[in-house]
C-alpha cells in the first residue's frame, strides 16, 4: 500500500533540496514508502518519485502482477521483460516525467553496476541520495516508537532467558539457534539481523560470525542481537561471563559500562550525536582503552538496522524528539576478548531520553 | 584465504579486456576470490584487484582483525575509521596501484551511491564489471561440480520427503518451515534461497511471498527451494496437485513438462541460452501460453543463486563444459495458479547435458 502523505511529503523535500526525483532500489525507504519488499537481485527494479508527486516503478514482468497490487493506480508501472532488459523501460519511464537533463538522486537500494547503465541511457545528473528521505524516516511517530518499544521489550525477555540459558560447554552456534527459535517460535517474529554470539577472542571482532567456538570458563560471551515487531528493530547487547572474572575483566566491564550510562545520559533533544559519541568515548579514552574502541557509538534504527541519525564524531546535526538510536560503547582486545553494552533510546517528546532496553547491565556471571 | 590462482588468472583477463583494475564490494565474487563473506551495509568494504595483480582492501576498522586474517599479506589492507568515512582510504588505494585517471570496472556488490562519492574522490573512468569474473565463475571445476551435485541430490531429498508430508489444510508457511527445517536441521546445510511456497493464485507470481494461504484441493502447488552445500547452490521446483486435477490443469502441467523435457534436451556444449530458451519457450507458445511465460528459461548457478549463464533471448554465447544452469520454463495465469518445473542442468566434459536434479518430474497429487 501507497503511503500517499509520505510520498507528497518527500516531493516537497525534493524541491526544496533542488532535486527534481529520488530513484529507490529495494532498500527500507520502498517498504517506508509502499510496504513493498523487494528481492534485492539483478533484475532492476524501484520506485521513482518526481518532484511534482508523480510516480513510476520499473517492473521485471515477473513482478507484474504483485508490484501492481502493491503501489495502485497512483504509480505507472514500466514493465521490462527478460529478453529486452531494463534500459527502455527506464528511459520511457523518465521521458514521461520529464527527467531527461534533470537533476536525480539514487538511493543506497540503487547498484553501482545499474547506475552505469542507467547514465548510459538517460542524460540526467544522478547524485548521492542516501539521506533524503532520512528527514522523515528518523523522526518516529507514536505508532512507530510503538513498535520500537515492543520490538525491545521482547529483546529483553530474549536476553533474560539466554541469562539462565547459556552454559560454559555449549557453542556459540546452540546459543544463536536458541534465539532464532526464541524470537521465530516462542515469540512469532523475525530476526532484524543474525545474532552475533562471539566469545572469548572471537568478542574483540564487533561484527563476529564465525560461531564455532565452545564456551569456557574465563570467557567473555557478546550476544548483539534483535528482531522486527511490525517491520521495526530492536538491536540489543549484553556481555556475559562465564565464571569468575579477573580484576582487569571486571575493570574493562567497568569501564564499558560506565561509558554507556553516560552516553545514555548524554541524550537529549538539542545535543548531536557528535556530543554523545564524544561523552561516552572520552570515559574509555580516559581509561586507557581508546584505541580499543573500535567504531562509532551508535546507529539510528527504524525498519532498517542502520539509518540516521548516527552518533558519531563529524555528525552535528541536533538531536530531535523521535530519534531512535544504539548507544554501544565496546573496548575490543584483538586475540583476547571483547565487552559491547548496547541499548536502543528514544529522544522522548519533552526532549529527554528514554531507553528502550530495559534488562540489566550489570555484569551477569555465569556459573 | 586469498585463491592467489584465481587472482592471477582475474588479473590477465583485465589486461586482456583493457581494464586497468576491478573494484569488489561484498558479494559472491569476493567469496570465490577469497572465501569471504562481507556484510553488505552502509560501512564501504571490498577488494580492489589490478591489472598486474596487487591489491588492496577497503576495511572499516572494526571489521580489520577478521579482513586481515582472511586476506592474508597478499592483499594491503587499506582500514578507516567510522569517524573518517571511507573516501581518503580509497584514494590512497588507488594512488598506490597508479590508478588514477585509469579504467575500473565495478561489480554488482558496489552500491550506486558509493561509485557516486569514489568518481567524486577519484579521477578515474569507472564502467560495468558485472561479467568480469564470469570467464573463470561460469566454467566449474571437478570439485565445483562435485558440490553442485550434492546440493541437487539433499534438494532432492527435501522434495520427496516434502511429496509424502504436504496436505490439504496446511498453510503455506507451515511448508515452508519444514523446508528450512529439512535443510538446516535434518541435512546440517544453509538455504540458497528463501523457499517459495506458493499456492493456488499465488502460483501465477514466479517469486511470491506472501506465504498465508491454506493449501485446499484444486490447488496447484509450486514449491522452489534449495539449500548450499560447501558454498554451492541447487535450486529446484516441483508443482504438487491436491486433489483431482481438471483437464485443463492436466493440460497445462504436461505442456510445462514437454517443454522442459525439451529445453533440457536442447542443452549442449556450442548451443546458445538463446537456443536453449527457444526449444523450450516453442512448446509453450505453440500450446498457445506463450503470454504466460514470464520469464528467461533459466540462470546460471554456483556459489551465486543466479549468475552466468543466462538462458534468455539475446545470449548467443556459446555453452561449454562446466556450465551449471536451471531450466525452469512456466505457466503463470494471474487470478488462477502457475506451475513450474525446474532442473539444474551441467554440461559434461564430452559436451552432454547432465542433470543435477533426479526427482520425479512427473505430476505428484495429492489425495
Amino acid at each position: 500500500m501507497l503511503h500517499v502523505e509520505r510520498i507528497e511529503r518527500l516531493a516537497e523535500i525534493l524541491s526544496e533540496t533542488g532535486l527534481d526525483a529520488l530513484y529507490l532500489g529495494p532498500s527500507t525507504d520502498v517498504e517506508y514508502l509502499a510496504e513493498l519488499r523487494l528481492f534485492h537481485d539483478e533484475r532492476v527494479k524501484g520506485l521513482m518519485v518526481s518532484s511534482d508527486g508523480r510516480c513510476f516503478a520499473m517492473t521485471p514482468l515477473l513482478y507484474k502482477e504483485e508490484m501492481g497490487a502493491a503501489l495502485g493506480d497512483r504509480v505507472t508501472l514500466k514493465v521490462w521483460a527478460d529478453s529486452d532488459g531494463f534500459r527502455g523501460s527506464f528511459r520511457s519511464g523518465c521521458e514521461e516525467l520529464g527527467l531527461i537533463g534533470k537533476k536525480i538522486a539514487v538511493n543506497d537500494g540503487v547498484r553501482a553496476v545499474d547506475l552505469i547503465d542507467m547514465k548510459n541511457t538517460v542524460d540526467a545528473e544522478f547524485v548521492n541520495g542516501t539521506d533524503t528521505l532520512s528527514p522523515l524516516r528518523k523522526v518516529k511517530d507514536e505508532t512507530e516508537l510503538g513498535y520500537l518499544r515492543r520490538a525491545g521489550a521482547i529483546a529483553d525477555e530474549v536476553m533474560e532467558y539466554l541469562a539462565k540459558f547459556i552454559r560454559a560447554g555449549m557453542s556459540e552456534r546452540e546459543v544463536q539457534e536458541k534465539i532464532v527459535s526464541l524470537y521465530n517460535n516462542a515469540h512469532g517474529v523475525e530476526l532484524s539481523f543474525h545474532p552475533i554470539v562471539a566469545s572469548g577472542p572471537g568478542g574483540s571482532m564487533p561484527h563476529y560470525s564465525r560461531n564455532d567456538r565452545i564456551l569456557t570458563g574465563g570467557d567473555f560471551v557478546v550476544v548483539d542481537m534483535g528482531c522486527r515487531y511490525n517491520g521495526y528493530c530492536s538491536d540489543t547487547t549484553r556481555t556475559f561471563f562465564i565464571g569468575e572474572p579477573s580484576a582487569e575483566q571486571r575493570r574493562v566491564y567497568e569501564i564499558v559500562l560506565e561509558a554507556q550510562r553516560a552516553g545514555e545520559t548524554a541524550v537529549r533533544s538539542g545535543a548531536t550525536g557528535q556530543d554523545v559519541d564524544r561523552t561516552a568515548r572520552k570515559i574509555i579514552e580516559d581509561a586507557g582503552y581508546g584505541d580499543c574502541f573500535l567504531n562509532r557509538l551508535g546507529h539510528g534504527v527504524g525498519i532498517a538496522i542502520h539509518e540516521e541519525p548516527y552518533i558519531v564524531e563529524g555528525n552535528d546535526t541536533p538531536l530531535q524528539p523521535g530519534n531512535v538510536f544504539s548507544v554501544e560503547p565496546g573496548i575490543y582486545i584483538a586475540g583476547k576478548y571483547g565487552v559491547r553494552i548496547e541499548n536502543l533510546v528514544a529522544v522522548r517528546p519533552d526532549g529527554t531520553a528514554e531507553a528502550l532496553n530495559n534488562f540489566t547491565r550489570e555484569m551477569i556471571m555465569i556459573k
